[in-house]
């Protein structure tokens, strides 16, 4: 049996996780694959992370590139993260025409063309399953599985700690503050959470599949994104009742000549798959032309998953040494697709939950309801809380369709009125499809 | 820009869909594979078929051999169904060295082993995505993305026919009949809808799940197997209200040295992903011990959804003939590996939900209970409903973990008694994991 030899840059959570992984399975891997897969060489900046995993001291090397140019090694598998080193070792084992794999969602986001035609120029390939929702296949269903598929829209869940913040809020009517403490509690948030409440990991994800999914390529920076820190749990139960829940978002839409990608906090109906995923968990929904609709449910994200989906990419990239040849060969062109115009959020129609808090006299509603007509915003249901010992009442109104400029000329209209007393809340309602 | 040739046998819905699929689509296919698929020839033994889509004279072939002994032609489509006689013309097509795709369970189901092994002897492939699930990927993520897990349990809504009919039950009320009435008239069941209710299209599917999860060869006689069409409209009401859903579930379970395979109507908590399957949808539930939880769900069924599955295999059969080499090779052997002990569903514990119509009197709760525990079956919950104008009562219990053989002499025992009016019903919970 053919061994294909394995080196492994960084040893922390996700590093260590798919040593013991590979230490596990390795004999189902290497069986499935007609092929016997050995982890040669590893290396982490910090050597004390060797001695608490007792790591056979023949495997660690002192540098990166002591693996990178080692000739007997086929694949190289990148899991430090961030933009530097990691390119440089990633483009470094590429011109070594050594297979790559990684994780690495913030360096691909930004640096896949690139990364991807050192690849292709030196006939390997990169693989990176993992780097967006870990060992929920996304990254394969979405380029092999809807290969023959025009792509309509991706709606995902697709980062865990927002979800898991939303889901105890909407469970218990906690505040955001006091779920976020929760999350921390259990494990689900870092210290530094910004990342993931703000939406920008969600964004890094949402410009590979988004790239993915349209042929070209889109960066984070292209991608509008809002964050839930604001999201209060008077809103979280007020679209409750409403039979909606609340989640962070990731959405990319195609049109004839444009695409729409976003990450912003929404309501959803409670009967939308998407509105299932709670806790930590993480999903993704395509929409497709031949295939219609696909939903892919899982943890998407911690050591044991994220080693699945790495593995899963040794499958592939063993595939090619065997054939000798970079499969998917394709993938090294997808994202040099012609520039896609990207349509601004405020070009889109949508309907909205908006929530007013006014005084509590006659004639409110009306006033309201007025100036809400004037700039054609039509109503679809309202609902009206009385409030114990507080003067303002919260009035709710979920719109029809309408376009972001006038909801927004009347929003502002509404908050120059003396019977408002604080500012207005507006929220995206997710339309179908 | 290499031509691939693919021949198409079997121009039904199925057929017909692809032959739609490749023209719609061909473009997107060819352009994602760096290669052009082209559909050189196709037959079907109904010859007015080709009239109603206006296809070219040109493709259509008198008989499935000129198809298939065209050295020309690089992969064979077959979409007839049936054992007779697709599988001759699948083996015929192996022994001259050319890729297959298939979409039929049946055949399948039972021959894999065989046809396989046909395949690997001659250096080619069969692919077949399309025969559990239409486009939803099923066999792709269990064979590539899990490819280094080991497999725990499989649970599936895989009958789209019969989950349809659950869920009108479940949302209407309405009883089997109507709701069967109701599936036909929307052209989700088909006059001859047996093998949909009574579970072996699913077990068919399972076969063929298992048996890949497992690396064995499962076939339909080895799955136990029980239908839907019993399944009383009031049971799927008091469920309902206990917070339960009944849907017809395929079970593959591992255990040390068995496994466990099983195809049956069981009560799901409404919070399960797999209760929020409604309508014709299908879905999958994987449980694996590196990606953990990973849920698939689509249509699972109908032209299109197959057609994309189908061109997903086209693709792989596309990279196999560009590599010069049969990935994923190991599929050759997956089903050759030793033979499981299978369980019998009497062997495995469970809760489960029991209904008795028993007369409206005094002790006639305290005799059923104390029968159960003499039999040693504890009850986790109990309803009793009142009825009018009927002298039998409904007594719903649900149970705790139980041995088969225990409930079943308790359910005997019962079913003896004189309050009792009429047959007890007896529904396995399922069991979380």
């Amino acid at each position: 049996m053919r061994q294909i030899k394995i080196g492994l840059i960084g040893f922390g959570t996700i590093g260590s996780a798919v040593y013991n992984g590979l230490k596990k399975n390795g004999s189902i891997l290497s069986s499935n694959l007609g092929a016997k897969v050995v982890l040669k060489s590893l290396c982490d900046k910090d050597r004390s992370v060797f001695k608490r995993h007792k790591i056979n001291k023949k495997l660690i090397k002192n540098n990166a590139y002591e693996i990178i140019n080692d000739p007997s090694i086929d694949i190289i598998i990148e899991l430090i993260g961030g933009i530097k080193p990691a390119k440089d070792f990633i483009i470094q084992s590429l011109k070594n025409k050594k297979y790559v794999i990684t994780a690495n969602k913030a360096l691909l986001s930004d640096d896949k063309k690139e990364i991807f035609k050192v690849a292709r120029d030196n006939g390997v390939a990169v693989f990176f399953e993992a780097s967006v929702l870990a060992g929920v296949p996304v990254i394969k269903v979405l380029c092999e599985s809807l290969i023959a598929n025009s792509i309509k829209s991706i709606k995902g869940i697709i980062n865990g700690t927002s979800n898991y913040i939303l889901s105890s809020m909407h469970e218990k009517g906690i505040s955001f503050k006091a779920a976020l403490k929760e999350a921390q509690d259990k494990g689900y948030a870092e210290r530094n959470y910004s990342l993931d409440v703000d939406g920008h990991d969600s964004a890094h994800k949402l410009a590979i599949l988004s790239s993915l999914a349209f042929s070209c390529d889109i960066k984070p920076k292209d991608i509008y994104v809002e964050g839930i820190s604001n999201i209060s749990n008077h809103d979280v139960m007020f679209a409750k009742e409403l039979g909606y829940c609340i989640k962070l978002l990731a959405v990319a839409r195609s049109y004839k000549d444009s695409v729409e990608v976003r990450v912003q906090p929404v309501l959803l109906p409670k009967k939308h798959m998407l509105s299932n995923v709670n806790e930590a968990y993480n999903a993704v929904y395509f929409k497709a032309d031949l295939a219609q609709d696909i939903f892919l449910y899982g943890q998407g994200a911690g050591g044991s998953s994220t080693c699945s989906g790495v593995l899963s990419d040794v499958a592939e990239a063993v595939d090619c040494i065997l054939a000798k040849s970079p499969l998917n060969a394709h993938q090294a062109d997808v994202f040099s697709g012609p520039k896609k115009k990207i349509r601004q959020v405020s070009e889109v129609e949508s309907s909205y939950y908006v929530r007013f808090m006014a005084v509590d006299a006659p004639g409110v509603l009306a006033k309201i309801s007025g100036i809400l007509a004037k700039h054609k915003v039509s109503i679809s249901s309202v609902m009206q809380k009385a409030r114990n010992r507080v003067k303002a009442v919260p009035i709710i109104m979920l719109t029809h369709q309408v376009k972001d400029v006038d909801l927004n000329k009347a929003i502002k209209e509404i908050g120059r009125q003396k019977i408002i007393m604080s500012r207005s809340v507006v929220i995206k309602m997710e339309k179908e499809g």
